[in-house]
């Protein structure tokens, strides 16, 4: 086995992001990051997926975990059983030597045993909530929801295409959301790592990094450091699609030290385990596969049971066929077996196994479009539909449930997909890959995307997965993985603004104060990057005094219009724009005449303009 | 004076872009890029901005300028006349000496003898559209937005939202889009060098590129290759932004050698003529400097003639007052004068001159929103209106004329400035900056930007000023402007394509086919940026073979899911789909009993899927 010690000379990116400080608000303590501001400036709070990793109090030891916060929680709901986990067996790693050599070490402290619900029981969130019980995790999110919101409110402005984006997220909200299926909290009961999150349509519009494996994965700490990195930016969950050598062990590192929900593809690893070949799949391999990752904690899980055999032919005329690479490894072993898939078969087996650990189903699209040629075409609607047909299926189980969604579509055919999935599905969460609006831009599929993101996010698709600029044409890099995460970071924000988040606003208006002000590490502090931001305005002008300089570099002083217009904070800004302006709003309708009346000011304000050192705007307290 | 042989070491940059080479179609010679693809593929035709610079036949020498493509057409007209341009005077240059010291050396032969219109006649392209007269710079304008389409035909998909984007662009078409001021043809009479090419929403969605001189412009080739650059990527039209010293003898050396219309901001110049002293600009001022650029070839103005003195106010309680530089720049000599705009006051002397030169108008929006706060706003519609106003005066005198539009607004608002700009403006072409869904991502505008613009481009924005990763931080470097060009042509592109171009999706298909079949140097070429998607690609897999690989980095092998696609080519494809397949389209409604029947097929198609080798596609001559 490799030596572990030898493992951790790198470690994992700590420390908080610039300007920030950790805080924790409420009863249940939710983390939160707070801006520090200058010039007397509140504070903003914003979201804070990055977990303790940028809590300078916190102590991190990758080969420890992180902390079980749900713990407690869950072991008081008194419905969980312990027992003994599953043998861990050379297959689960890609068929990895019993001395692991090649291979990353087993984390240090595996548990032997693990839970799941008692006989009879199910822990799913939508089960408490069907219940009406509040769970420790809904007043979590609830919390987190709210974003300080008590201390900033903004008025609503917005259109939220039917969504019921409440004013103030109390717990009960939460619990109805969860109980209706518009929201999931995935939150597998051996994951207690995880700070609860929901997805859903009226919450905060969140994103997915995926993460995979590396050729060669001896540095485990540059695996863990893949997420690490990820939730720094923003990511709200992570899927691992690592595949090959390694798997297990790799996904136990991430999940121990994860404090967002982790999603994978198991379809994945159970083909590994079959040595590659998909016909040689079987419900029994898939089964185990589960409860293998069941009992490690994997937060939900993506399985294309809507891949059936009849919807295979559909596929035939695309101009790219079928680009999902659940879809086309069940689209093979339907067609070679000709028999409706296992996973459609078995579906109600999976969902026995979801009830037991609190597993969400993620309904994988494995039909998606590949191509602007392909969208919204038969094949990928009945699929959607399927989903729709299991996904009430699920919940007659309790059983949590989003759906996937495209992939490329062209933007006139992006409320389609959002109508359909509403109308197919019940309102479960949708979870879109993009989509891409276009398919001429390789190297820039996180912005074709990105595109595509902000518009289905606005219309209410609740996680956005992102893309990142090697989309299509390599793997990415720790520089494309962060602009992957930025991008779809604006892209729900941009979303929330839309929809009319009463949260969401704030923080544009502080930057955008900071901008005008001149307050330029305000600016770059609220961005979602200070780093390039502070470094690409650095690059024009590096001197430490153009940090506070009243104009920057793209004007230069006697040309900023901020500064002149810092100016015209004129005497006529309060009272004189109320009535003298007033008659300005007429005059759509009758332009000369209201103009005429409005201009007869004009000499008095003259005067008074002179009288005030013919400064443009004045400060609140100059004005008379 | 600078020795101006030692100028040209670096020169710009020239040759074809890769895969690609240049073509000259129809009666006009419309220059055309053509990418070459593998497989005997057709190849495919693309809009081409780049001029002569990507030609390989063509001789680059910026002392000489471009050939003057459009003189021809003008003479024969019969309506010009020639006459002693304007001296030149320091002032024209930002007070530098005569001798030019630290500046950029005079063009070798600027023309002492330029063109306008003979007394009472009106150059504009809308003059000879209204006419009735199909001019050459029309037919050009036509077999360019054909794209080879008479080749290519296409499906019309798309929701054009009221655009009247016909199937075949005529030159009759051309001319009424023009006649009735839903089109302009930017074309300065003294800049025959360029290209004609169209805005208007009935045509592709076009780009622009800003470019300023340097602090420091002592290498003349280093400006005029900020243009070819520019140009290399697809920006459509160039605006010159430059302020401080050289600007008249840059904006020489730019348009002689530009094969695109240039833009300017007069008033930029007009300020520096006066020492930077808002208050002391003056109609002559403006006029004579108007006159200068018309000489040179400006091909379109922005004027912020609607930053009319009652709205000033109107930005006093904005959280980021009035963002545009024009804007502040006019709102501070009203207020200091206490007096209606000039610009307002001698709007139809302007007309006269845009007249006599055919420069079209880009009335600027002053007033635009620089924040998510302030958009649609009651001071930005206010001078929306007034631009209507102007519109239709310009109009009167058959002078072309576009209209700026923001800035910054959350999706939820673009629309409604759609809307208004149609219903104020009478469908005069829009020009829009972005607009940027948030404010929260400095470092990433060009990201924030293209959201907004590919939304308002579907909507009908005609025209889409770019916008850099730097904006609001510093001054964009070579990399800067071309992530900025190549963001916008995607996002211009997926409006084409939302809004049903009918030759849009081409080169989507194509670049999709390509990436199925994994030919991977067409996908490379068929991209908006070959260089980059190739250079990406091969940090993972570097190995030439891997340029032929049926299979990327991302999956490898084993794991590809186009390669099991490719396999997936049944004999269902075609006969079985139609028949067996028709029944599953009815499983929406009925799902039980419709499947039970499409279900029984499955024997039968097992057996003969067997008999094809357990292939999943089949090529087509082997369908049976």
């Amino acid at each position: 086995m490799a030596d572990i010690n030898s493992q951790f000379e790198i470690g994992v990116t700590t420390g908080p992001i610039r300007g920030s400080r950790k805080v924790h608000v409420g009863d249940r303590k939710v983390a939160m990051r707070e801006i520090g501001l200058e010039g007397g400036e509140a504070p903003v709070r914003v979201y804070d997926t990055s977990g303790p990793y940028t809590d300078p109090d916190a102590t991190i030891d990758i080969r420890a975990g992180l902390p079980q916060l749900r713990r407690e929680w869950q072991l008081a709901r008194g419905d969980v059983e312990e027992y003994d986990a599953r043998e861990i067996r050379p297959e689960d790693n890609g068929q990895l030597g019993p001395d692991r050599s090649g291979g990353v070490p087993a984390f240090p402290n595996v548990a032997k045993r693990v839970l799941r619900a008692s006989p009879g029981r199910n822990l799913s969130q939508m089960h408490y909530a069907r219940q009406g019980i509040i769970t420790p995790e809904m007043e979590y999110v609830a919390e987190r929801e709210n974003l300080g919101r008590e201390q900033v409110r903004h008025e609503l402005d917005g259109n939220s295409w039917g969504a019921q984006i409440p004013e103030y997220v109390t717990p009960e909200f939460v619990r109805d959301e969860v109980a209706r299926g518009r929201a999931i909290i995935p939150s597998n009961v051996n994951h207690p790592e995880a700070e609860p999150m929901a997805i859903g349509r009226n919450f905060l519009v969140k994103i997915n990094a995926n993460i995979g494996n590396s050729a060669v994965a001896s540095d485990v700490a540059n695996e863990v450091d893949k997420m690490v990195w990820s939730i720094r930016w923003g990511a709200d969950t992570v899927m691992d699609l690592s595949t090959g050598r390694n798997i297990h062990d790799t996904r136990e590192w991430i999940i121990r030290n994860s404090p967002v929900p982790i999603g994978t593809v198991p379809i994945y690893q159970a083909l590994e385990k079959v040595g590659g070949v998909a016909e040689d799949l079987t419900w029994e391999i898939f089964r185990d596969t589960l409860i293998e990752q069941a009992e490690q904690g994997v937060d939900y899980f993506t399985i294309h049971a809507g891949v059936r055999l009849p919807y295979v032919p559909m596929t035939a005329k695309r101009v790219t066929g079928i680009v999902s690479r659940g879809g086309s490894i069940m689209a093979k072993w339907c067609l070679s077996h000709h028999k409706e898939s296992f996973l459609y078969e078995h579906f109600d087996d999976i969902t026995e196994i979801c009830k037991a650990y609190d597993i969400a189903y993620s309904l994988g699209d494995g039909l998606r479009p590949g191509s602007i040629a392909d969208a919204n075409d038969e094949a990928q609607f009945a699929e959607l539909y399927t989903l729709g047909e299991l996904t009430k299926r699920a919940w007659e189980q309790d059983v949590q449930v989003m759906i996937e969604g495209p992939g490329h579509v062209p933007m006139h055919k992006i409320k389609e997909n959002m109508d359909k999935q509403l109308e197919a599905c019940g309102e479960a969460p949708f979870y879109t890959l993009g989509p891409l609006v276009t398919d001429i831009a390789p190297g820039y599929d996180h912005i074709t995307s990105g595109i595509g993101a902000a518009q289905i996010g606005w219309y209410g698709t609740a996680m956005l997965c992102y893309v990142t600029p090697k989309e299509h044409l390599g793997l990415p890099d720790r520089d494309d993985v962060k602009v992957g995460v930025v991008t779809y970071k604006l892209a729900a924000h941009a979303a929330d603004l839309a929809k009319g988040h009463p949260a969401a606003q704030v923080r544009d208006d502080a930057l955008s104060k900071a901008r005008f002000e001149f307050r330029w590490r305000d600016q770059f502090n609220l961005s979602l990057d200070p780093d390039t931001a502070e470094q690409y305005h650095d690059q024009t002008l590096p001197a430490e005094g153009a940090k506070t300089a009243h104009f920057c570099s793209m004007c230069g002083p006697k040309f900023c219009s901020m500064k002149i217009t810092q100016e015209v904070r004129d005497f006529a800004a309060k009272q004189n724009s109320d009535s003298y302006l007033a008659s300005e709003n007429i005059k759509r309708e009758t332009p000369p005449e209201a103009r005429a009346n409005a201009e007869e000011g004009m000499e008095e304000m003259s005067r008074r303009y002179k009288e005030k050192g013919e400064r443009l705007y004045l400060p609140e307290e100059e004005v008379d």
